[in-house]
């Protein structure tokens, strides 16, 4: 309906025109920049491909979806999960194509586990027989699969689950039972509603001798089950298994609960690729080499780090653009009455809540990218029976994903609450981007918990380089064995930090070195109890990832200028010293104490950083321009690429929400809640409660 | 529908068996605690007999709640701020046990601003007629008032409002106005749906002489505006008003927009207890003291306080009962293969994030109830024509504020990360908590912008100190001058802080002058730009707020025996030091420069910090026991008194998720959702978006 608020336009300068500015005054080649971020997979091109194909389709409209209920997200979610199946088949999309189109939607869909967890423990646990019969029905989607491992009484602790896979060699089947409440499957992604097959984890239970009733418990394994009719999609008999309601984010997505009475599953059941149990005999045969399991788990750490980065991107995007066309205040200090607003982008105390995060993309970029070649080449090492490198590239792994998912998931609300009101508000573009990403931390090993294999790692390696036997195993230990010699000739002087980025990356080593040999100390010389060193091993784990981003960063700038542009270069290498003494303030005592700063250096860095960020700031909205978020999965009036801020905020309110269709009877006297419908309404209400 | 679940018990030992043994262990006299903490308003007997009415009602009931859709989330606030209208003239409620059952209710009420700041700006601004007028209407609640200050453009600059209110000599009207979109009203409470009327705050735009055409802009004043029907409730013409739709919380608020397209209203819309036009001469008249207009502000900010200490407490409630309830692995160095699973708050790394919340939320008490009972003195002089305590309380307690509300805000995520995936899910409790209390550090005042005036004052009484002419104004003063002095005389030696709690307080308020001096020193004696100066502003903001808190804290426990019992008196004392010393260990550099804590000392902090935190541990569930949140308020499985985490987790999952009544279809070569139905439901989603 057309009115007088039609023809209103908001106050100038608007954001259309500040943004231009914005633009106008940095030499940042933001195209040259986006190639060199994105070129090794032809992602720009492909993103602009799918995001063609969504934004022609009515389904995958975001700006209304907000107010669907919980249940109609799901309804929602699973609708385009089977669209997007479609758009495969018809445009003949391969699974990078897929996954993009997964995640300009944005939803976490209810097919994910399919295409995840379930088609990579078939494909990596199942014997060839098993993959041949699995895997031509899990592509036709005909058998839609889940992983069910987390139960309601364990997670973390994955050999405490209690759901178990008795063999019975009578009927030559295995029965899978949850015998307590707690043993029920919980958390399982697809499973609620949307899956007919689960990968069912349960502790093998096999009879010592085939007429035994004295059971070997073999930890948990991997079975197929069937857990739906799949004519019906209704449990099968013995099988409770639901949705496990509303959570803090994953509206579209299914999680589960599943609990099994004596439910009896075939011998081909089992994943066979490395465990075995043999029908007749009921011997049991195990791995060779269990650490075959921790190469998909690298992988997909490396992955978490790349997605990091752009949900980083995505939050300061928003926050950048915004606080460039949000303006507030005059400066205090001008003299000019008529002087405009400042952009709040101006304020030192805004730049320090979005700059430093800025640059940390960067940082997570390089590393991710660093991990992903590693995995590569360990992986082709692996495929030759090399397991050397192994480890080190878990541990490594391991304390980034705790790092660098905790940087990523923190810096949503940072740049929410820097951006004021509208940052509470729906057109923020953040509020899903938070309720999702905030199951990261937890998920894929909780974050705390994790240190605990980097630290134990490293203090391995330390020491390893006490000892000092033979060669060095990797250069972890190669590393420590170097600071051990600098130590015994008195420690080295504390590092130019302000000379030579070099130093910087010297320093941050030379700072985890030392407080994993302080580690290493407590524990194997002081024989401390692991548990009352947990605090600290978190601290040598993250003292360890911040080391490796810092040198990552600055190893990538050391490219030829034919790789990397002199134009280009020379914005990254503010965003690298920022990010590094950013990361050495956070942690500034540290420092000192391993010999590595100066204690007067460290007075520096607060003026140093803010200087820093004064440089960066003209840039900023280039610096977010060139990672090329569109604006459909921003979904974000505020931080829209053409700066149209107020004239979509009013849009969303005033023509788009749906509760503005309905004239309320506010007056308490009265049941009534819609004006002249009686107590219909609240009768619907009372009936969901 | 009965079914072989029914009979599962979690595995031993259950959660209730946990928590006995838990509050057997201790000695925390649970019942006394709970007096002391809430003797002062009969807190505990209204809250069990408010608590009564509503547990009795079904329109209360929260378990299914969350599966609402914003637009019926509303509907729900509406049903029940009515309902609990209805109940107070019903049951003779006072205004407290309106409060009480609106807490209880937990929802951001939709009559929230009419309560608050509709009622207050009427009662405060409004002359003796329109008092007299206006107040019985809006106690009936005939008119149901909102208020509108804030706009799409400008919120924390209110001068830059842009809506006018012109006056027009000739009618003897006001002519309101909204010259842009920017200038649209916006985020303004119960405005978008419910309200009839609303302060308008408005640039008062008054002719030079009545029959002049130039006009002089006497910034923002509140204006009395009828904005719907009084009967059909649709918005009076000229006028365009709705909800902003979606936010990050707040689902049942209608925080609104609203423009005005030359809509007059007559001169007593004007509240004129302070300003006033002479409607003959067109003379502006304006406050004798603008002061009197922080008093009210001032007692805001000490409730806000004292509302951050519940909001902590409900969150540490869940987590301290869920945490032990919770057991993960056993202890790695035991020897004991059948060891037991731990509680994961035996670990530190769970410890460090819950326990000094735990200490910090008594730390809050204290303080707001010192700030309330400052904010009463004060009022009571300044009735009596005193106003010289207004500027250093209107100071204090704007730092308090900002620190307060962010120590809360962060304290719910914290809490939730650290109860692995369930925190994630729906039955944590924490999910609404978290989404409605993230708008706390955003309103009364953006927390990082209000550090400023902190800052400013205290660098002004910094000043008069050095000058140091006459008596000293205030106690601030005071304690600068005697800062000077000793500094004068070498800066004192570090203070012993592990032997004396009065130190500790010694160390931060060392600390605090300290920093607000070299803020001193770079604004007025070097002359720095304030902007530049933004950040460390904040830091003395903060530095000032934690003496404070650590100040009270120390002094409430000096009390005789007979008002604090010994029993209770040990453990606040335990609370204090770690509260003290890890909030010293997060800001450690400061206090050596300060000459506060010598570098050893410091060493020596995350080492008594675990240590404080192994004595704390045993008493954690009583501790948290006596801020006795009811059940019905936590809504939460995994906090609840009685341990049962995991039956109630799988009772609302299994039967009380209303997806699990339908089945789906999940195979994407059918468009059909839900099995059975064809596109009905595909369609119907789609209508929308
Ligand atoms: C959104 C979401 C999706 C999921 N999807 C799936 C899925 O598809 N399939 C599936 O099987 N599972 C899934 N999960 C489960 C997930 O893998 C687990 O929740 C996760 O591994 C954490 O385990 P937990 O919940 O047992 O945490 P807990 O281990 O109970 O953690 C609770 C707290 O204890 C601490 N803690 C635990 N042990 C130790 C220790 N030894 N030392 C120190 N601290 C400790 C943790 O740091 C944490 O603070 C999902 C979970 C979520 C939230
Ligand atoms: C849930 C909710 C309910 C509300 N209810 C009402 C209501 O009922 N009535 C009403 O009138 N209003 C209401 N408001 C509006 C609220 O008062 C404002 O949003 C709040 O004051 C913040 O102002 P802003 O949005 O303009 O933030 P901005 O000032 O735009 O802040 C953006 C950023 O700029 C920074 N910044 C701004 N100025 C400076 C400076 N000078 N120096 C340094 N940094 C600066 C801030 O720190 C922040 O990081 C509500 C808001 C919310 C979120």
């Amino acid at each position: 309906m057309p009115d007088f608020t039609d023809s209103l336009k908001p106050a100038a300068p608007d954001g259309p025109a500040i943004l231009a500015k914005e633009r106008h005054q940095s030499n940042v080649p933001v195209n040259q920049l986006a190639e060199y971020l994105f070129s090794g997979h032809d992602f720009l091109k492909r993103q602009q491909r799918i995001l063609r194909v969504l934004a022609n389709d009515k389904l995958f409209e975001k700006k209304k979806q907000q107010n669907l209920s919980r249940p109609e997200r799901y309804q929602l979610g699973l609708a385009r999960a089977k669209q997007l199946r479609r758009f495969a088949d018809q445009y003949q999309w391969d699974g990078e194509d897929l996954n993009m189109a997964q995640y300009l939607c944005d939803d976490v869909s209810p097919y994910m586990v399919h295409y995840s967890m379930f088609i990579t423990t078939i494909r990596e646990q199942g014997d060839e027989n098993q993959r041949s019969y699995w895997l031509p029905k899990i592509e036709a989607m005909e058998v839609i699969g889940c992983y069910a491992q987390t139960e309601l009484g364990h997670g973390s602790n994955v050999r405490g689950i209690e759901c178990e896979a008795r063999w019975c060699p009578q009927q030559k089947e295995f029965v899978l039972h949850s015998p307590t409440l707690t043993a029920s499957k919980w958390w399982n992604g697809t499973m609620g509603r949307t899956a007919n097959y689960a990968i069912v984890v349960a502790h093998l239970l096999v009879p010592k001798s085939p007429d035994s009733s004295d059971y070997a418990d073999h930890g948990p394994h991997p079975f197929v089950v069937q857990i739906r009719d799949m004519k019906t999609h209704k449990p099968l008999p013995g099988i409770a298994v639901g949705d496990i309601g509303p959570k803090y984010g994953y509206a579209p997505m299914d999680n589960g609960y599943m609990l099994f009475d004596h439910v009896r599953v075939p011998h081909s059941a089992m994943l066979s690729r490395y465990s075995w149990v043999d029908p007749n005999t009921c011997t049991y045969s195990k791995p060779a080499n269990p650490a075959v399991v921790y190469g998909s788990l690298t992988a997909v750490r490396a992955s978490i780090i790349m997605h990091a980065r752009l949900i980083m991107a995505r939050a300061v995007t928003v926050a950048v653009r915004y606080t460039c066309v949000r303006r507030q205040f005059q400066d205090r200090d001008s003299k000019d009455q008529d002087a405009p607003e400042l952009s709040v982008l101006d304020y030192p105390t805004v730049q320090i809540r979005i700059l430093p995060l800025l640059a940390t993309m960067f940082a997570l970029h390089y590393t991710g990218a660093a991990m992903q070649s590693l995995y590569e080449s360990t992986r082709a090492k692996i495929d030759q029976g090399d397991f050397s490198k192994l480890a080190v590239l878990h541990a490594q792994s391991s304390g980034l994903k705790s790092l660098c998912t905790e940087l990523a998931a923190n810096s949503i609300e940072t740049c929410r609450r820097a951006l004021g009101g509208h940052g509470f508000g729906g057109g923020s573009g953040l509020i899903q981007l938070n309720n999702d990403y905030l199951s990261k931390p937890t998920v894929e090993g909780d974050n705390w918990m994790i240190t605990q294999q980097t630290a134990s790692y490293l203090i391995k390696r330390m020491a390893a380089a006490v000892a000092a036997k033979g060669e060095s195993q990797d250069e972890v230990e190669a590393a420590c064995r170097e600071w051990l010699r600098t130590r015994r000739s008195g420690g080295g002087s504390p590092l130019r930090i302000f000379d030579d980025n070099k130093q910087i990356v010297e320093a941050f080593s030379r700072r985890s070195r030392y407080v994993t040999h302080q580690a290493y100390i407590q524990r194997e010389v002081k024989k401390r109890s692991w548990n009352s060193m947990l605090i600290q091993l978190r601290k040598v784990s993250h003292a360890e990832s911040q080391s490796i981003l810092v040198s990552n960063f600055y190893d990538a700038l050391q490219q030829s200028d034919a790789e990397l542009q002199p134009g280009v270069r020379i914005h990254l290498q503010k965003l690298f010293k920022l990010f590094a003494l950013y990361t050495m303030e956070q942690e500034a005592r540290d420092f000192p104490k391993a010999l590595a700063v100066s204690d007067e250096d460290l007075d520096l860095l607060p003026e140093t950083i803010q200087t820093l960020m004064a440089d960066i700031r003209p840039h900023a909205v280039r610096l977010v321009d060139a990672w090329s978020i569109p604006d459909y999965l921003l979904d974000s009036a505020l931080g829209r690429y053409d700066g149209k801020v107020y004239e979509d905020l009013f849009n969303r309110a005033h023509r788009l929400n749906p509760l503005n269709d309905i004239t309320f009877n506010p007056y308490y006297q009265s049941e009534e809640i819609v004006m002249g419908q009686g107590n219909d309404e609240l009768k619907k209400i009372m009936a969901k409660l």
